[in-house]
């Protein structure tokens, strides 16, 4: 295999927030692949000592890096920047936190938890959570995107019509995304890589793990979409899908009530019928189980589902 | 193979909407297995000469039929009735329709049509939908129910906790629901039959098809969800996901709003792309393409996926 040839982007090249007023780190040309080091969520706050107590200190300001900004020749407001993700190239070092006043069920959970992953970085083996779990990895970039038009500094947590943390699990390898353009070199970076997670990442963390992501940019003029848009090359689910899933529901006429209440009934399943801790079984939750929307038509309830992988465990 | 032993209930058992005083039209114990056929959720009024015109004949009391109630022996509020979901035998004719005032996009879809299905019932090949798509078959029963605590008829458009026209695409073969039981008996109905549909069912109706469905029901003692739960014998998307898939977003602080959003923009997507005409890929949206929910934690933003199989267009 030839050694990539590329350009390479630092980890120390990183920012916080999105800005077009930030100084490109590098200049590319439509077509160039590059390689990101991108650090973890937490800016490598945590190691494999970490415990929960070192949750609180995590500094405000240093949340999401994201490795970037790249300006790209050529790219102009109304154009697509298309980013095909060949390769992420992991750690083998994660964590996954409950965060007191962030996560879907954060009423219901107000103390901090952390647990950290060790995983099989070549081989991609399931990673084991405690003695009672095993969950698929599929490698992604929760932070994916290019500058807004409109100036100032704009947090990072939300993600918008121009990308950013938008947390879909799908930007694996293989996938091409189509990022609308909103200022003159589009100013792409990416960051916050998470080694698996499940749809809705529901107690507001993944399998956070720094890793390098390779990507191809190229310009598509005057093919910019209202929001991101991308092609999946093969099967979403198949990494977790082979003993198939339990599945909990919401009814009712909010879709946000319906997921809280999906989810809160997949937690209480897990702890009655498997004897997994409430805390435990929300952090699995996050970082394997699907939030799906079942039926949204027949007014005024709608169904939102949880599905969680029966593989994971077994 | 042993001849079917069990119960049969004729599709002329049938009736419009919940009421716990319905006479049942059966008896069964716990663990008996039943037949019920189905009538569509149209009651016979579609035909393989029907056209577009004739959804405005629709009689307006006679949606959505549902076989039973079944009276299940020992079943009392607080247990689960457990409804094991054995076999479809599918009819081959089918329907799909854009109707008026109904759907996820009705704003942008006001005019009434309708799509004919003739499938192959036996082997259950992908469906032609016009001479470019083909739609891979998985039979369900949208409308799985027991009757509600609360006296009076209730119409059997919305689900509820105790189940109804839940329209999730996963009761199909194989799959364990638990409903909970909210009067004596259970009084339990199924109908509202489904040879295809994609989560969300974003059109409003699915591929619309009587059909027979085999089920067998079992009181579990105390054991009530508080909504439907249930458990996948296997994969969910395999019939659909073998070459990936096209994926459009909706990125705000409304779920319903971001729903809409990743839709109508797949339509569009459909239309441009494919020179789709946009009434006919929001039909095929509705009965293959599933709306997930790719993140709910980081706030104020959203994000809500609609994943099209690239499989049906190739």
């Amino acid at each position: 295999m030839p050694a990539f040839r590329g350009h390479t982007i630092h980890r120390a090249r990183h920012h916080f927030g999105w800005n077009n007023a930030f100084e490109p780190v590098l200049v590319a040309k439509s077509g160039d692949t590059i390689r990101f080091e991108c650090l973890d969520a937490g800016c490598g706050h945590y190691h494999p000592e970490s415990t929960s107590a070192d949750i609180a200190s995590m500094p405000e300001g240093k949340v999401n890096p994201v490795t970037g900004p790249v300006f790209v020749e050529g790219a102009e407001p109304g154009d697509a920047l298309k980013v095909t993700i060949r390769e992420f190239v992991p750690s083998g070092f994660g964590w996954t936190a409950i965060i007191p006043g962030f996560g879907l069920l954060a009423d219901q959970f107000d103390e901090p938890r952390l647990h950290l992953w060790h995983y099989d970085k070549a081989a991609r083996e399931p990673a084991l959570f405690s003695d009672f779990a095993r969950v698929p990895l599929k490698p992604f970039a929760g932070t994916v995107g290019v500058a807004p038009a409109e100036p100032g500094t704009h947090s990072i947590i939300p993600p918008r019509h121009v990308g950013g943390n938008l947390d879909i699990r799908d930007l694996a390898e293989g996938t091409v995304l189509y990022l609308p353009v909103d200022v003159k070199g589009a100013l792409f970076s990416i960051g916050d890589t998470h080694a698996a997670q499940g749809d809705g990442e529901v107690c507001g963390t993944a399998v956070e793990s720094a890793m390098d992501a390779e990507v191809t940019v190229e310009v598509v003029k005057g093919a910019t979409p209202a929001s991101p848009r991308f092609t999946t090359p093969g099967p979403s689910s198949r990494h977790l899908d082979g003993l198939g899933y339990e599945v909990t529901t919401g009814v009712g006429p909010d879709l946000m009530r319906n997921a809280r209440d999906a989810v809160s009934r997949m937690v209480d399943f897990l702890s009655r019928d498997r004897g997994i801790c409430p805390e435990d079984a929300y952090m699995l939750c996050s970082v394997c189980g699907d939030l799906r929307i079942s039926e949204i038509v027949d007014a005024p309830n709608w169904v939102v589902s949880f599905h969680f992988p029966r593989i994971v465990l077994t």
